[in-house]
């Protein structure tokens, strides 16, 4: 089989254009990239300044003033009509993973200010006589994002103040009813990356991938709406899926490739094999 | 455990200074680089001319041409005392995996040309209740690359007119007496590349991984004299191996560190785990 249709997934998940941002630095730092489109809209805030070639948030230098700051900035942006918005929900802004964050951000303002975001991706897998299949999620019609699309079984964003195995051990339990026990057979594997034009922004995503093998006897159960129902294909299947552009969240696709050369189901004399197991980290 | 010791091996292969090299072309394109300090000892040689910023190889248009051409140059550079030799396996001068060889070239002298070349690696495993144990060969000490140093079970460069895959099978079964039906199951999982001044030129290297799991009663059988010693080792046990920089055969190490990521032996919270999953592949 061609990898076309890899390459596809993977170039519209790096369709990113530079100029069509300005570099937005907090404490001195390249942290992220606003629309340049909506430059003038953010001259003259209160909150930031000219700053090199782009802006930079006015904040003391704490974590708390800092978070303070461009918390009360997403606020009035939001009631600018600008395409950001709350999620209740925090990440971190760091300059790369790891680092002591610089200040806290809705989860829905991370596009607009094109902040590094991290999530944890979980590939949960059982081994037949005929090879692997594949648990899947299907993602409840109401979420905001891909609605109806095919989705790993566990996957999620990685908030401020949780390690990513917590995190994972988190999501895990509400998206599939996966207990404590189980998730500690989880392994760490591999990451996919890429960066985007998108959500009124841009995404600049590190997707941490998980694998974990499990019996017949599993079957998910869902403690929340992210997914109004769980399929259970063989890679086979799952391989024709994905040859259909519309099928998965755009960006379980990657990962889902990612699955597919690790798991040998790619042949290493494919024209294409090398470039594909590089763009898959950008 | 901190990833330090990974991220030595790798800037060790990727110890390379373009300042050391002058490019060199074939049929117009950039296939390699010779070495600088002996571009005075190339310099008006009949096989040889100055074209752009290196030197290009003059011959007839076609494969056999330039094969017969560059052939009668290294036997004049190995009469000249350059460091090359004759190894009697010709390897594939390309521009990229996949090309159509532009020329065939001894293994003994890509290092001096910087030729690219390309090797395929078998990790061979076993599952245990304990976590994964590792077949590993002790190279043996008449070896001219690497004596006495642990090696992959299985590997071996690339020679011109062979698939990946059969290369793999005559490999497997030279150095571990693999049979064809055992070697059907290895899976090609991962690549890792680098380039570094070496054997008096330089490496530019892309090794395929393989991964074959095996039973309990598998035993490797020598067919050849590639390694004196087979070693089944508890991956716990290889990581402490992989602390002495001498253990390993050099690019080896790669490979393995490329394994303990697929296999979920790094924490993804570690710190320099996304450096660590990029730069293995340069």
């Amino acid at each position: 089989m061609s990898l076309d249709t890899y390459f596809r997934y993977i170039e519209a998940c790096n369709h990113f254009d530079p100029a069509d941002f300005l570099p937005f630095y907090i404490a001195g730092r390249l942290v992220g990239r606003v629309p340049a489109a909506h430059a003038s809209a953010l001259d003259g805030r209160p909150q930031l300044e000219r700053h090199a070639d782009g802006f930079a948030l006015v904040a003391g230098d704490s974590f708390a003033a800092r978070s303070e700051v461009i918390d009360s900035l997403v606020g009035d942006l939001i009631a600018a009509g600008l395409p950001l918005r709350r999620r209740k929900e925090k990440f971190a802004v760091v300059n790369s993973w790891g680092d002591e964050p610089l200040a806290a951000l809705d989860r829905g303002a991370v596009p607009f200010f094109g902040i590094k975001a991290f999530g944890v991706h979980l590939n949960v897998f059982v081994r037949t006589p005929e090879g692997l299949d594949m648990w899947l999620g299907r993602r409840s019609r109401t979420k905001p994002v891909a609605p109806g699309q095919l989705d790993n079984l566990v996957a999620g964003g990685q908030p401020i103040g949780l390690t990513l195995w917590e995190n994972l051990a988190k999501e895990a339990d509400e998206e599939a009813g996966i207990p404590a026990d189980l998730i500690s057979y989880a392994k760490p594997v591999s990451a996919v990356s890429y960066r985007m034009n998108a959500d009124g922004g841009s995404r600049d995503d590190v997707l941490f991938a998980y694998d974990l093998e499990v019996d017949e006897a599993f079957k998910p159960v869902s403690h929340d709406d992210e997914h109004e129902a769980f399929l259970r294909l063989p890679l086979a299947r799952v391989i024709e899926l994905l040859q259909d552009p519309h099928e998965f969240k755009f960006n379980v696709t990657l990962v889902l490739v990612d699955f597919l050369v690790r798991h040998g189901y790619i042949a290493a004399d494919s024209p294409g094999f090398l470039d594909l197991v590089k763009a898959l980290r950008r």
